[in-house]
């Protein structure tokens, strides 16, 4: 099973079967998502943090409570992703791999830009993503910066990291600079001690990667900062991704890039 | 008064003494913006209904419950535009230049925004805008394109019209593709008929404009779409800006400028 083969429908197929793994990788070409679904009652408040924070948090499709499926992702947005997050109270209760039994009808489900999805460019023009070559998951830190709260919903910015040869961060940040719905341009280059991360060794979600004599660190805004807010802010329940085990969309990554 | 003399607190302060104007010239170099204002309840259906149709409605504030100013706008959402449309259940009530006594604790005021913003750049091209020279409002017509509908929310894309020489409208494409925020590129070039608009002489809503030799009609999709969804879904309360006469706010257009 080679995961650069697998259209978007067989990796959701997988998924669905039981098959557990982080999706960096998975059907190149097509864009990924992170999920957040929440109650009915919730949903205004974090759409309107989502609206105020847009580069953490690109919103690609929105469910009417209940859907189990999006006009993004034609498949079970329930048993089609390979890892869930579940949260009582803001408190991460569990992780599975299939959430039918706990899905609501009055849950509505939100698809996030991934930053998986500007990878596929970035190897193209010969831009190394370290956790590809590694087969690892992406490192992801919580920063000292706050979003910008909305209703009950606040949190800090969660980035994800990705070392970069000093040679390549002009590329990296004109590449990725053209997908801003996936996250767009980095939020920051260098120094991880000025977002308040104290040590890159220990990423607060994904694992951690090596950062090599010629590499700088490059931080671009994360689609797990929902579940961040989610953390901060206890509405009663949520469900999540697993972070780094994202929803595999049947949208081309072209569909997102700018001019 | 020189109306492309005035800062956008100058103006606002005219508009709250009572001069009752299209804004189109006003503040150029500041962004102006669409106002609709819906009660809490029916915040996150149009809320979401804006995430749909991002062309026509390009979310650039949302305000919390009963706020009367907003981050783009440091003044009174109630008094600073020139003129506002009152609606209950759908219907138009009347048109007022100011709405103190009948905002609520519970609106929610949504701006969103407006393709003046691009014409300044348009104008500093060489490329012609005939409502300005004519110093009308803009033309701007309900079409027979279905918005994406979400909860309560559904309606007719409704579009502005500018008349422009054919040898310029590569231009006017280019330029104003460059700012999405407030509307982008043209949504229709050419024929109105396929936009279901059998008359351009008689726009539904703002003034008509001549159309020249030489000139082809190029349409943008237009912020007073949610003042038709609005019409069309009937919810039970709203105020929205009289069409064409805009809040003026604190933004620079070219904030809104993607490279």
């Amino acid at each position: 099973m080679d995961p650069a083969r697998l259209s978007p429908k067989q990796a959701r197929a997988l998924f669905r079967s039981g098959l557990r793994t982080t999706t960096s990788g998975f059907s190149p070409g097509y864009a990924q998502a992170n999920l957040i679904a929440l109650p009915r009652e919730a949903a205004f408040d974090f759409l309107l943090f989502a609206q105020r924070n847009p580069k953490p948090c690109p919103v690609l499709d929105v469910t009417e409570p209940g859907q189990v499926s999006a006009s993004v992702f034609d498949g079970d947005l329930r048993t089609d992703l390979p890892a869930y997050r579940v949260y009582r109270h803001g408190e991460p209760a569990e992780e599975r791999t299939d959430v039918t039994d706990l899905w609501r009808d009055d849950l509505v489900a939100f698809l996030i830009g991934c930053s998986f999805t500007f990878e596929t460019p970035l190897l193209e023009a010969g831009v190394p993503v370290r956790h590809i070559e590694a087969g690892t998951n992406v490192a992801m830190y919580r920063t000292n910066r706050e979003c910008r709260p909305a209703g009950r919903f606040r949190g800090p910015l969660v980035v994800s990291m990705r070392p970069i040869p000093a040679d390549r961060v002009a590329d990296a940040v004109r590449i990725t600079s053209r997908y801003p719905a996936v996250h767009g341009a980095p939020v920051h280059v260098g120094d991880p001690a000025a977002l308040g991360i104290a040590d890159l060794s220990r990423p607060d979600y994904g694992d951690p990667v090596q950062v090599r004599e010629g590499e700088i660190p490059v931080f671009w805004a994360c689609g797990v900062t929902p579940q961040a807010a989610v953390a901060a802010s206890a509405p009663e329940f949520a469900i999540g991704h697993a972070p780094g085990h994202m929803a595999v969309t049947d949208v081309r990554d072209s569909c997102y890039q700018v001019p």
